[in-house]
């Protein structure tokens, strides 16, 4: 059975369109790997991958790509809404099929290994290849950005994984490492009061007493007239996506408040959806193996 | 973007492993082919292969297998319970993926004359590509069976629409046609009750007066002590499977009898339980598109 793994590797450019090619080059026409989407943003001065393929190819085109970014991007000149800290910011690893979230986490350290070996980028192992809980949130890593980024090394805790107390002159750190798939899913409410919708994600999200793989914000949608939990669903294996559907349909009875819909936002592995389906048709005996394209990708 | 069919294939033959082996092997190993399930069944005597692939590559493992079960099937002393016409029963081709339903024609036509012209084996052309409304429904063209159909094909409706007034020897006749992927998806009732079991197939039926792409039983699950309506949705895209299984939760009301569960048999496309899946989740702008595996068989 093939081995399916995910990568949204994100390169602080998203303006200059030679540069964007090149990086786009590295994952097409490549056996084993196949480019599926990319996003660049302007404002963001940012661009966002995403290629799926066995783990050599995958770990292939991730080198080569780092490579063109580490030569053509340099970060000293970088200025973008987006928080960064290097040329290619994060690599993260995502076990998608026929494989465990421990061969994500061997490919993340093996990639990250050969970033240092081969290009002289520093890495900082994060989310499930973390070597300390520090460093699981990314956000951790990251602040300071590029500019704070020579001094932060120099503190003891902050050397990175792989490399040594020192930046890569312009391009900087990256975090490399494994984590589930993040499914950005969205509930809409009919209010359009904001503090109700605000109240709700706090009841829905794992750090305030809600459901353990799910971060939730209140936001309103003002074109429309009505608000949202707008929600990163960590780990829809564990936390899925119906669960915080039915959740925040409960808590909005209070408010006298109905759910008018959702949402996903980008990309959302098979079994999130189907999983969802399987809840609401009762039906038994159930899983992605039933699916004709999941046989297909095998 | 790829264009993929699928071929759904029934070979008289459920017992003779060597035979079995020799019609596989026509869909394996072979570039943009693959052999997705297997079912053989030795009371039925029969073979029920399911391969995708692109139109050329599908069209030659299907006139390759024909051959095969043209030289080494012999339906003189072919027996087994279900109804059969020749050595290769029938060959649907189902869109999947890129393809409209007249391509699925196009190539069904393609591969009957190819069948008649290579194997000299008579084609009726079934389903969508049949040339009169007689011939849509396949058990029309299949009455009298192996045995019957000599006589069958010498009245002037029953000329095949390849090949002359005779059958094949010993291979019979085949039907090659064009179809809609079907769904096998049932709904179970708690009650033993089969009266009611049937009743309610009545009702969310075509047939008498129900959903326009649903056929559908009344039977008994013994071990369970329940019952179930059996149905096949015959296109789901016109008749979704939320749309029956709601049917049928509205219509056991009327018995005080609820809906506990629900149960797909074989293989379903991807888009199928999205869709239900949108339904029940309020999904706003959603489509298979959004979902990862299908960008990936792409």
């Amino acid at each position: 059975m093939k081995k399916i793994f995910e990568t949204v590797p994100n390169f602080s450019e998203g303006r200059n369109k030679e540069t964007i090619e090149q990086i786009l080059a590295c994952f097409k026409g490549k056996e084993d790997v196949k480019l599926l989407d990319l996003h660049r943003d302007t404002d963001h001065n940012r661009l966002v991958v995403t290629a799926v393929g066995g783990p050599e190819a995958l770990q292939r085109a991730i080198i080569e790509a780092v490579g063109v970014a580490v030569n053509l991007i340099d970060m000293r000149a970088h200025r973008g809404e987006h928080p960064r800290m290097g040329a290619v910011d994060v690599v993260p690893f995502i076990p998608i099929k026929n494989v465990a979230m421990e061969e994500a986490i061997m490919l993340s350290r093996e990639t990250a290994r050969e970033i240092w070996e081969t290009h002289h980028l520093p890495v900082f192992l994060y989310e499930e290849s973390a070597a300390s809980p520090a460093r699981r949130n990314l956000a951790n890593i990251r602040k300071g950005q590029f500019e704070g980024m020579p001094e932060k090394l120099k503190i003891a805790e902050w050397k990175p994984d792989f490399g040594e107390k020192e930046i890569h002159p312009t391009a900087g750190v990256v975090a490399v490492g494994a984590r589930m798939p993040l499914v950005a899913y969205n509930v809409n409410l009919d209010t359009d009061n904001i503090e109700i919708a605000r109240t709700i994600a706090k009841s829905v999200r794992h750090i305030n007493g809600g459901l353990r793989y799910c971060k939730a914000i209140g936001i309103e949608l003002k074109e429309r007239k009505i608000t949202q939990v707008s929600m990163n669903m960590t780990d829809y294996t564990q936390t899925p996506l119906y669960r915080a559907l039915e959740f925040i349909r409960v808590e909005a009875k209070r408010y006298g408040v109905t759910v008018i819909g959702s949402e996903v936002v980008g990309l959302v592995p098979m079994a999130a959806i189907v999983d969802s389906a399987a809840y609401y048709m009762g039906l038994e005996d159930f899983n992605i193996d039933k699916i004709l394209e999941a046989k297909m990708v095998e």
